[in-house]
């Protein structure tokens, strides 16, 4: 749950960023009516596909405009100074197009626009209600040091990067969840049982000791010397002895996940698992030692590929991580070409893998937040074929 | 999973609504990419809040667009005649703003719109996405027999009234995947349990029948002589002998719902629970009994009310029952001052419920198919308050 203190830097943040002509801005993305507000739609509810606007002005004032079943399905409490809640739904009428109710919302407060320069997100708002406010709104604007225009989308997205202290929080409560899944998956997995019983086993573990209801996705893949690379959700598959399962998963609580994996051993490992696990173990650690902010991310990639290729398992096949919160995968990206640097409050993964034909493929996998010291880290699963 | 064969039928029904001018459309809501291509982003998965658009011509040519990790994360199979997949992110680089792989999908069928008349989904597309086909469309038009002009959006809600083979196909699988949560709850309903072991329950059951990770939501909520009126996702609450357990949800498959509801009640039910039971058993059964084509909704919602009435228990609090789909709720509504009617394709629910203070609430709900003949009722789960 985000708190009001941190929807309220994270606004102070924004305005830092915006030339000063603008005075108020309207965002349609849900990441970011919740970023500033802690207003989100549950997605288990009956109002998933549905959208929220957030309007904001330069003196501090917060605007939520939403349907009134909206509002029944949206987390509580959330930090608004006013909001405009259209009964769309009333038990007594038809109803319209629900769309129309954010517009009828936003007619209640033309007032704040009217005359102002704004700006709106023009990723997270629609047509419709852009239409509205075209006159007096820009979609697109020239920062101080850029000759190319950005987009207020974009820069909400940067200013993601660094995470505040409540959204550490948050993530720390998909961590637990997520290691209480990786626990349980040691308890089931064994020969006869499906990839699908697996996950219906992880997503139980991983709901219990969040408390709420989650969505639970990830790859829930058995790999084999007949199929060494294999992602998504399950399959009716029945493990068999040899299998390596690979649990890689994430726990969404209120927009922000967990992601970290661990492979298992489906009976005895043989001695050539043995070596490719220690290898991909040892990758991580490499890794992880090195994290630090300042350091460029390709730079990490290639201390990772190198532990991999020394053991004769290079270069690695992917990523080496990427950042954490409200996307996947999200800024820093790990990877051979990556421009990123890591920065202090960044929270993000390692996960080396290593895929070997006729053999079967591994990872794993921790979250970290890079702190002045370097990194702390997040997730405390156990690594490892087995227990 | 809709089929090729529904998919051009909607498209079919959807070129006889528009005006003859218009040659091309781009549509963005994710349930009606859906519904005329059968492409749509899992919830549970990394691509959740991603965004995906359609663009059908009047020549029946079909075109998706969207990036590569949103087709990673889509339902298969889909049936388009071409798709602009861009790759966003290809573990190599660092990623940019997600929603800019949309805007370069379009550049690359600009073609397609230049020097033709074209309309967009203002509901579902972007302004930014909108701001690059501006000149070459239209958001609003006007329908014969319209004084108002009307928007992509609502056509396509007026079209999903009426289900196609393949709708009602999904429809009967989520209805069985909901039918074993009922029959779970049965089992696990008893003093000392919670309200969120019994959603557990009832989530495993469901999605071990449907064989795939789905949405479960809705009111898993016990009322009693303390609190009549509750709803929403299970809190820690545990049961008590005398409660009485409001199980109303929805399983979702491939964007589609069930919504159907029993009251189960912990311990032995009292002469007045018994009594209340049978009041809303005998109004859903009369309700039932008048669903045909061409009756009005508001009738149902009457005749219903009037049977709570004729037992001391009226008049009906809320909806007799609503249109089931892609939304939650969505037309028919059967309330008191309805403009509906029922068509021939309508799937709806009857729910009547009845809440007495000092007492308890309970509700009952059947989903049903209007058919030439009358209706067919869809859902099967066992209605009572015990086995």
């Amino acid at each position: 749950m985000l708190t009001q203190e941190g929807c309220r830097e994270r606004q102070a943040r924004l305005w830092q960023r915006l030339p000063d002509e603008i005075s108020w801005v309207l965002v349609g993305d849900c990441r970011h009516v919740q970023y500033f507000s802690n207003f989100r739609i549950n997605p288990i509810s009956f109002s998933a596909d549905q959208k929220s606007l957030l309007l904001l002005t330069r003196d501090g004032k917060t605007i939520l405009l939403a349907d009134n079943f909206a509002k029944r399905s949206a987390t509580v409490p959330y930090f608004v100074d006013q909001e405009i809640i259209i009964p769309w739904y009333t038990h007594k009428k038809s109803v319209t197009n629900r769309d129309d109710a954010l517009c009828l919302a936003l007619t209640e407060i033309e007032n704040i626009w009217s005359g102002e320069t704004g700006l709106i997100e023009p990723e997270g708002v629609s047509e419709m209600v852009a239409a509205m406010v075209a006159e007096d709104a820009a979609w697109q604007f020239a920062e101080d040091d850029e000759e190319q225009p950005t987009t207020l989308g974009t820069v909400i997205r940067s200013l993601r990067r660094a995470k505040h202290a409540d959204e550490v929080e948050l993530l720390r409560t998909c961590m637990r969840a997520g290691e209480a899944g990786h626990k349980r998956a040691f308890e089931v997995i064994r020969p006869g049982v499906s990839e699908f019983e697996v996950y219906l086993e992880v997503q139980r573990a991983a709901q219990e000791t969040a408390g709420v209801p989650c969505i639970v996705y990830g790859d829930f893949r058995a790999t084999n010397a007949g199929l060494h690379k294999a992602g998504g959700l399950p399959t009716p598959y029945r493990l068999q002895d040899g299998d390596l399962f690979i649990l890689d998963y994430s726990v969404v609580i209120h927009g922000y996940r967990s992601d970290f994996t661990n492979t298992i051993s489906v009976g005895t490992p043989s001695d050539k698992i043995v070596a490719q696990f220690e290898a991909c173990r040892d990758t991580l650690h490499t890794a992880a030692e090195i994290l630090k902010p300042g350091i460029a991310c390709r730079d990490i990639w290639h201390a990772a590929s190198k532990v991999l290729e020394s053991r004769g398992f290079g270069p690695l096949a992917h990523h080496a991580g990427h950042g954490l919160g409200m996307e996947h995968p999200e800024p820093p990206i790990l990877v051979s070409e990556s421009i990123d640097t890591l920065i202090e409050g960044d929270v993000m993964t390692l996960e080396p893998g290593c895929y070997i034909e006729r053999q079967g493929g591994m990872r794993f996998e921790h979250n970290y937040l890079i702190n002045e010291h370097g990194s702390e880290q997040l997730s405390q699963h156990h690594i490892g074929l087995s227990r």
